[in-house]
């Protein structure tokens, strides 16, 4: 593909660039902003989404060439001087790669779930709604080789662009859906045969015992609340032991232990 | 103590707390901004920094002032109404709980490791620039009860705004101390008996298999570059094995899993 140059910000071409920090805010419409060189590989490389456009700085023009003949060939990548890029932006925009891909059709959780293998690891999300956790919640379950992400309502969209920032691409790579209904999605992975840990820290097993079966979900709720009464007294619970006198761990970083732990 | 009315967002009692974003920026002369309850707790309490003064929304001294008694006498309490928090801050500020706190005299990281006791765990951060990492990896030294953090010089500083903040406190409550020379402060290490693991993705021991002895010293250094060769090389290193094709883990997320299986 050749590259566009755009040398008016106000340009219709690239118009789902706009002000993308307020535009987060309001929806896009089933698109996502996938922004650094790394998610874009990640965005280029994915059966699940496709990429409408690139905007790139045109200093990095040069060392993305390899990359960019993974894409479509009529993927349009408009190439921009520093001043046009932070004036369609709206704000100092250091990255200078972009693009905006389209997010794929909502699958229901029970169709995910379907599509895993027998040996399975997910984890399951309950009123996680900072972007920051969310993105570092996805990276640690691609480190840990998770195979799915499921979570209630309440959560926040993995495909917010500084989700998929922190993420470093994850929220991209490990399949995710929405379940409506807690209590009837606990019920689906029993009947799947999967062993379900709550993790809190009031949880009645240490982590350091808790074992891996074949099939495996573990819940991670909201750092405040932590997962609703309704949801530890069904499920077996599991706590990472801290010191006394300061028991206080972000989510984050929870997901982190108690992934490695149970990863293989 | 009598709280103290200002509805002057110039009135020279609150200078310290105008413009806190830029000022952290250009530091501030040995104090620090403590943000919110938990942080202002700990800082009441403890032995190592004292408060100069706090500043609250009106709204909010009603459930503070158990804890507003545990200071000294003479502190002065200033009450203010929202607009003029927001006024003097230069930005919204929701939390309504701000302190300036004063730094102790910086201690050198030999005197800070004599007070050790016989069995101790140390963090040693080498590189570490953001806030929010810095932040992280002290609140999981206190939730996985390290005894101490000790930096090189290009760390930046736990006592910035942000890094207290994403700490939970942390920064106010583990004692730390910088080093100028890293090869003279491993070779002290050394001599006062630590075992000293350094992480890295490319580690000769999976962590799993990591023994903790008594004196254990933890570096870890940025994600990117990593710690430097001449530290690799030097002391044993320690991997957390992650899954292929995503392996990439915050250091703030390597801090807890590493910690966790560190603390007893």
């Amino acid at each position: 593909m050749d590259p566009i140059r755009i040398d008016d910000p106000r340009d219709p071409r690239v118009a789902a660039y706009l002000d993308i920090r307020e535009r987060d805010l309001a929806g896009r419409q089933g698109r996502f902003v996938a922004e650094g060189k790394v998610v874009l590989d990640l965005l280029l490389s994915s059966r699940r989404f496709s990429a409408e456009s690139i905007l790139i700085l045109e200093n990095r023009l040069g060392g993305l060439e390899d990359m960019l003949r993974k894409a479509q060939a009529d993927l349009p990548v408009y190439v921009v001087a520093g001043a046009v890029m932070d004036a369609i932006a709206g704000f100092h925009m250091h990255r200078g790669i972009l693009a905006i891909g389209r997010k794929e059709t909502p699958h229901p959780a029970a169709s995910l779930l379907d599509a895993l293998p027998a040996q399975a690891l997910v984890v399951v999300l309950v009123g996680i709604a900072n972007h920051d956790n969310m993105g570092s919640i996805f990276r640690n379950a691609a480190a840990f080789g998770a195979d799915a992400v499921l979570m209630d309502t309440t959560c926040c969209d993995p495909l917010y662009r500084k989700a998929i920032r922190v993420s470093v691409g994850a929220a991209l790579k490990i399949p995710f859906a929405s379940f409506a209904d807690t209590a009837e999605f606990t019920a689906d992975l029993d009947r799947r045969g999967y062993d379900q840990f709550a993790l809190s820290p009031r949880g009645r097993i240490d982590i350091r015992d808790a074992p891996r079966r074949e099939r495996l979900a573990l819940y991670l709720g909201t750092e405040g609340e932590g997962l609703p009464e309704s949801l530890l007294s069904r499920l077996q619970t599991v706590r990472i032991t801290m010191s006394k006198g300061f028991d206080s761990l972000n989510v984050a970083a929870a997901s982190a232990i108690a992934l490695h732990h149970f990863s293989r």
